[in-house]
């Protein structure tokens, strides 16, 4: 069916049912006045059971405010609102979740912040989406701090997830260790892909890694970095900056979230044999596979799903928020996200192989093994 | 099945499910990644498309700050969650809409006008629902005039619209004219009721009209009324209070929607031959109906599922707001709430008896004859 179809038909993607059936004044009363009052009155006395007998103790809210969408950037709520509920449907086709859509006309952190708070009594989970670095931060962190639910902003760690599940995959048939790493883009994705990385030294033996933005290595001899980017240099011990080009000399391991055609076939040429080039800036990459394949990269992987080798975060947060519901978790950790990526990628093992980093984002047993590896913790 | 069971069975009742099956890759980038990109763009361009593609041409949000929940008054946002979910069930079981509700952990009026300016881009239509009077005034009015979507505060109009289709239903059967008529409580269903009777003037032959509060007739003597009283004094004309004891001296109809016991037998027996008493007060009425009829009143209602004759605005509001939606209205008109309650009247006259005054809660043939009627303006 046509995309403009598949939209019209329903207006929209979503609906929300009841899982009552009404048709006689008992459940009338029962689900409505008067005797939802017990229910009132129950939850007044216990304010936890709010999880037990109401919608907030499964139902996920998709937060935006449409200042970070796919590769369009600041494009506003209205125009998000249909990649949010497309997120919805996935979280209820692949996991069975049920996931409510609220695009924000507020771009201000503290405001959004404010609004956040006021909505989250009616939910279980908030997955904070398509919002721009560095506020993300700000108010993800904020909102963990100050909420009992969990709050995942899914840009940051969804995709760090899936990344560190497609290298561990890649790491594998590599045989490769003491790997240098290059990580292009210090966003929402590349802060999160960065510390994920850093946090997984049982999973992968790293030499050197470095995180660039559009001015270079992100080090600490820089003057103009924000908190968030010096917290960058402090984990990845980085001190002097340089360009891009200069790091890629020797590297292992090109992990790009920036922008189309941030590097070029002579940089994938300085690598080490057998790189590995994850080019997934959307929907253009830092480098086209063919011409990543021509410098001499191994194994290629990119954000699109029409070449093989697809790292989309679709594939996990599924499975995350099924895990953190089942586990009425209050936050996501570190520890988690570890246990996420190797759930993956130990999934997909008997498959692996240079095109096959990951499991097939069709998949719909890996969100139960992603939710199961969680509750390990 | 037991109440709590309802509510604990399925984690409240309301569920959000996707219209879209998805099982293969071109769908999956039709509803997401990279392909909804397209409408996103769409929208982008032409904003008035948000209706068209996404859930925004459809669901209503219902939002409470639950400050004036049933007979319960201020319960919070937690404990209101289960009767806003109870609306959204009625909403599709009746009237096949989709709504979601939105509880706020916020009481200041500006902060939730803020919040619901925020969110409406998602939404439709919006229910304001059990808000304290005079707040919730304030609060849909400025609504209304800086959206355009129809913000509907149920508690005044849904409630206005069935009271009137059961005076009506009373009036055919008493035959009266030029009554008098005494209405007791002045929040939020008391208000717009008084202004709905004011304006049903081809309905209604209103001899006088006077809205109590717990100080005595609302009249523009009084010096402690704020400006929504004043507002209800000029338009009833009432120029000098007294009590509501002396009011109901030689009144045809009573309408009650205040506290328990607010009048009793002796007030009764001092109206009017042939009297009408709604006695609308949640749980316990103003009056109770046995002793209302050994009073002398002809006719009686309550609020009450378990009594004949309940005046209940789940009979209206999924009609109001199917007929809004399939409109397109951006918002509700006092002509518009007169042809609901005239629709609700004639569709019940066939069966319209003493203790019939209104069609059954539970024939879902009334939201679609209300809807009908609404767009015959």
């Amino acid at each position: 069916m046509d995309v403009f179809e598949i939209h019209k038909r329903k207006t929209g993607k979503i609906e929300v049912n009841s899982t009552v059936e009404v048709n006689d004044r008992e459940t009338l009363s029962n689900i409505y006045t008067p005797n939802v009052g017990k229910i009132c009155m129950e939850i007044k006395d216990k304010p936890e059971t709010v999880r037990d007998y109401t919608m907030a103790g499964k139902m996920i809210a998709v937060i935006s405010d449409g200042t970070a969408v796919l590769g369009f950037g600041d494009i506003g709520p209205a125009a998000a609102l249909p990649v949010m509920e497309g997120k919805c449907v996935i979280f209820k086709e692949f996991a069975g979740l049920n996931a409510f859509p609220l695009c924000l006309s507020e771009k201000d952190p503290e405001e959004i912040i404010k609004t956040v708070k006021r909505l989250a009594v009616n939910f279980a989970a908030i997955n904070l989406e398509d919002i721009s670095a560095p506020r993300c931060f700000e108010i993800e962190s904020r909102l963990n701090d100050e909420l009992d639910i969990p709050i995942v902003h899914d840009d940051q760690h969804g995709t760090a997830i899936v990344t560190l599940a497609a290298l561990m995959g890649a790491i594998k048939l590599t045989g490769k260790e003491k790997v240098k790493i290059v990580v292009s883009g210090a966003g929402a994705a590349g802060n999160a892909i960065t510390k994920l990385l850093v946090a997984a030294k049982d999973e992968i033996s790293i030499g050197d890694i470095g995180i660039y933005d559009s001015k270079g290595l992100v080090a600490s001899d820089r003057s103009d970095l924000d908190k968030y980017k010096m917290e960058l240099a402090k984990i990845t011990g980085q001190e002097k900056t340089k360009s891009i080009k200069e790091g890629m000399v020797g590297a292992d391991i090109f992990i790009g979230v920036s922008v189309a055609n941030a590097i070029d076939i002579e940089m994938v040429k300085s690598m080490n044999e057998n790189s590995i080039v994850f080019a997934m800036a959307n929907p253009t990459p830092e480098i086209m596979p063919d011409e990543a394949i021509r410098g001499g990269a191994l194994i290629v992987a990119t954000g699109r799903s029409d070449i093989p080798n697809q790292i989309n975060n679709a594939l996990a947060y599924p499975g995350v928020f099924k895990g953190l519901l089942e586990m009425k978790a209050n936050k996501i950790t570190t520890e988690m996200k570890l246990l996420a990526a190797k759930a993956i990628y130990e999934y997909n093992l008997n498959q692996l192989s240079n095109v096959q980093l990951l499991p097939s984002i069709l998949d719909k047993k890996v969100p139960g093994i992603i939710a199961q590896a969680l509750q390990r913790k």
